[in-house]
């Protein structure tokens, strides 16, 4: 259930519907749009009795949500959500693309710096690396945890990029949101549903990775677990699903991209390092995502690839990082987008074959 | 690595091999055999510097294990696990085939003995029943939580049957561990490795659900993770797999126990209730999972499915349970098992089709 | 649409309506039941007007088929279809498994008749072997064409087997079907709509293997296509999906088999060797082949396998199908079934794991 | 086997060892590139012996082919192939993007001047239209046939775009290679080994559409097949593979085209309104496929697609493909391609989302 409030409601006539909805045993979930109000109803197994709430001042009409997913939906809230950043002027979902890059492992203060260092000058406003690996095998390198989100911290106070990390449960997750500016949650996680929850109860932003045989419907449902917990800053990214295709690592479904879009307000990235599993691949499917419309992209780039502890086939050279924001600064404005970073005179691309 | 002790070596001397191993930083996991015992070395990132060992009174040969996978694997125990429990002659991976049966949910005392009845007396050992139930939607029924235990507890206090039941973060595993006697780790959380870390450190058995797409060697490495920690009774379940196919919910992959078999000492059961997603294809499907040689089934049975909380769609009615005992029983000795409980005079089946 | 005579209705009304129909302009498809026999009627874009047939003497009723395909539907034939050859009590569908034995590919006369001794002796009535082959590569070995289909004949008449064998154009097909008894159309095939038309205009039964990622549909309405033509003849096989597993070749989808027979009166049988594609694999799935109710089994059997020009490593040593043979012997009679030849007297399976 | 012949070789000496290859029972296939020309060698099972070879006049080297895959293959010929059209500078391969457009099915001739004229007028050079069906139900409309055929070449003689269509069998395929331009062989086809061999001796161009779950290796396998018979103008087709994902009919992996251009340098397009089956998912894939690199376009455009015989949901109106193009003709400089046609002044695309 859904309450539409009219577009002259005032602050007062929301907070007084809201707190009604609260006292009828459900959650109000209040989502201000540019036009009006509208506040989700969650809570309820079955339908809301209308009459308490459909005479109250200020309501203009109660809609019966079609989805599933509630939250998440358009019908809630048609504008798209996009992510803003204290003291920066990076966002997720707005006109600027969000380019997120760095090592899958933060492995060194050095090895991260010497990461940042590149990626910043490239044009990333945010900076991703791994403290809380979650690895196949018990008997790999796992992470330096709280020392890892340590290194990250200095790298945000040097460059200014904001800090995007994986937390893997409960207790990494309360560390990496007071460390961190954006908690990642993996694939492998996407049903952990009291890791959800707990993302949920977080005043930091969610970045929420497709689990690798997850529907569209799943996705938008693991999404809902975490706003109906109040926090709506939650941004998806698509990183490929798994199938009988075995030229990649996994198969990128860029297709999910306009498909969420038309579904739900919130903003997707894509993942083409995890998406295709080959560095080869990486700079191809960047151009690609930003194509169809993603709202940023995840990357890893690594100096020093051969040597990384993890992911390394899949890093970029920082070079090759710079010449993928080259091409991808050309292809958004056709999308109306912009790349953030210095724009630097760039040929078309040659030799794409 | 691993160190094959001689066959007349005493308790003293892998006592004295598992301290070496110990001092020299690493963990060791001695595994008694038949014939011999084995110990596994296991937080090592490269090879371990044998001569401090080989030299060691009652060591055989040392061994460099093959596989990613060392504790799970043949290579270290050749001989098949059998999970035991105390005060009960039901085992998991014994002669005797393991009947896991009961509700998809707790939903009431009522409900649960009612069910419990029925499965008990067609011959199930062990019952099934969630209280903690990890459901795609935030607003589902999301289970009873400690009451629902405490209802399992009363179960067994009633009938003697050993509780199996899932766990979905550090919190619910704290009292999965106390009330029930197998901690089900579900598909969603395969790869939780935090969680898996948690369930090795438990005293109870483990029975791990195969994720969605797992790979045979992720499926392994999920439970290497648990018996990592030290917790060895770890029981594997296969699940269905999701695929394009339609007709089921998932593809019951039943090619995944002879493979497991090969590779690993664990023993594995199967979920066709989950595998298949219809009740009509449950009776079909657990016939073939006797016959490919699973160690057991894990079945979901309602005594009125089409008002169950979650899942009627799959629940066996309580007679229908009783004629797939009466099925598996008769096949179960083909392939040199048997099946617990009164065997009832029972036809050929008839028209299977 | 489907036309129910009466059960007392004479052999000259049903022709009397058949007539009818086709001067209509559509085309009238016989199916004699035990109880009464139904017309299907084909070739109509939408609905056949009713009033025109309805009132014909033995009509009993018009009943509209829901679902897209139409011949191949229960609701047109509530009995099960068996498969009769002349001169030979074996069957396909009938209460005795099929058991369809033989070398992927016909190499020699001699390695044909090493083979087909063997699993003639073993209780075999049917026997197998390629004559074409398609092959992933142009340069690998495609098969000895019609001199294979003569050594087959020859095979035949040495040992009483009736012969089933790959067609892979119109020109191969028309040489099978006069060679063989069976033909079978590969999965690759399964939607080459001209091919299969091809088969439903001969009058040897055929033999139709599920594409390796058909849905059930997709696969009941390529049966469909060989039945539109006027052969009702038609048996389906389950041969492996192509999922992202890895431990087996294909992931082997036992569940069809009780799908398909809740929505078609077909029979269908089990491939585990094309299903696994590892010889260690193909016993244990036979026997749940077997159990989950499959009308019979198709087993590559080669006496050198090692030697084999296609397949090798999925192809069982004689004496591994002996073994097979007695396992399937036993579940057989649990689903009330029986399996050809003479009973052995074997004990329980020894060491399934 | 590959004979790499001298920069400066003459054509008589090229021929002299094609004469060779085949004196020794091979087939040679002569492939001239920009720097010198290469000759491969099929119909070897084994190894060539070379000493015959590598003595003979303008002969550089020998080199062992290390994939399965010889013709198709950049090792044999490291120049992408472009594939040219007599009276026409549209190409298939070249700098400009090979736009081919039209509807699913030919319906009749107002329907296909209907569209022609639109898809012509936004720039396609090629125009698509099928007049052989496969349709998965034997009751759909299977197309005009040879009346379709003739439809298009008059569509080719008003407009002088070239002429995209499907055979599906022999019979079909001699009618094809008659009237249209570009050969077709469909998704269900293309492990049709008779009819890829049937399409390598027609002089035609032959465009093959990837299977529902082939491999890279099957697909780049297949147009071996072709090429092995001589028809080395072979373009590929990236048309969506069958998983688990519903938000679209199929998942488009275009991962596949720098995969393929890496390995092979046969061009590859792309066809989104298969690969998505939805209207409001083609452009934003088309967009993503120009971006990742693709040599083209097939897009379906119905004037009418609430009445198309087939697959009227993913068919675009002709406004939305004069939209598409003008997105695909903004991207296509970055990737250094060009798209023919009028280029309008078109702003940046407002409100991808």
């Amino acid at each position: 259930m859904l309450v539409v409030m009219q577009s002259h409601a005032t602050d007062e006539q929301v907070r007084a519907v809201c707190q009604k909805i609260e006292e009828l045993g459900y959650r109000a979930h209040s989502m201000p749009g540019a036009q009006r109000t509208a506040i989700g109803i969650t809570g309820n197994a079955g339908e809301v009795e209308p009459s308490a709430l459909e005479e109250m001042p200020g309501v203009q009409e109660l809609i019966q949500v079609s989805k599933p997913y509630k939250l998440v939906s358009r019908e809630l809230k048609e504008e798209n959500t996009v992510i803003r950043f204290h003291g920066s002027n990076a966002t997720i979902g707005g006109k600027g693309l969000a380019i997120i890059a760095g090592p899958c492992a933060i492995e060194s203060r050095e090895q991260a710096f010497a990461i940042a260092e590149r990626v910043h000058a490239a044009g990333a406003q945010f900076f991703r690396g791994g403290a809380y690996k979650p690895r196949t095998s018990p008997y790999s390198f796992q992470g330096l945890e709280e020392a890892g989100l340590r290194i990250m911290a200095e790298v945000r106070e040097q460059f200014g990029m904001k800090i995007v990390t994986e937390a893997i449960d409960h207790e990494s997750l309360a560390l990496v949101e007071e460390y961190a500016d954006v908690i990642q949650i993996g694939a492998r996680n996407m049903q952990n549903f009291s890791l959800l929850k707990r993302a949920g109860r977080s005043r930091k932003p969610v970045l929420l990775k497709r689990g690798m045989s997850a529907t569209l419907e799943e996705f938008l449902m693991a999404a809902e677990y975490i706003m109906s917990e109040g926090n709506y800053n939650v941004a998806l990214c698509e990183r490929g699903v798994r199938t009988f295709a075995d030229h990649t690592r996994n198969t990128l479904d860029l297709s999910v991209v306009p498909a969420v879009q038309r579904l739900s307000h919130l903003p997707i990235v894509v993942d083409p390092s995890h998406g295709t599993g080959k560095r080869n691949k990486v700079t191809p499917l960047s151009r690609a995502a930003v194509a169809v419309g993603a709202d940023g992209l995840i990357i890893e780039v690594h100096h020093q690839p051969e040597k990384a502890l993890s992911d390394g086939q899949q890093s970029l050279y920082p070079e090759q990082f710079d010449e993928l924001m080259a091409q991808v600064r050309q292809i958004a404005p056709v999308v109306g987008r912009t790349v953030p970073g210095i724009v630097v005179a760039s040929p078309a691309v040659e030799a794409v074959r």
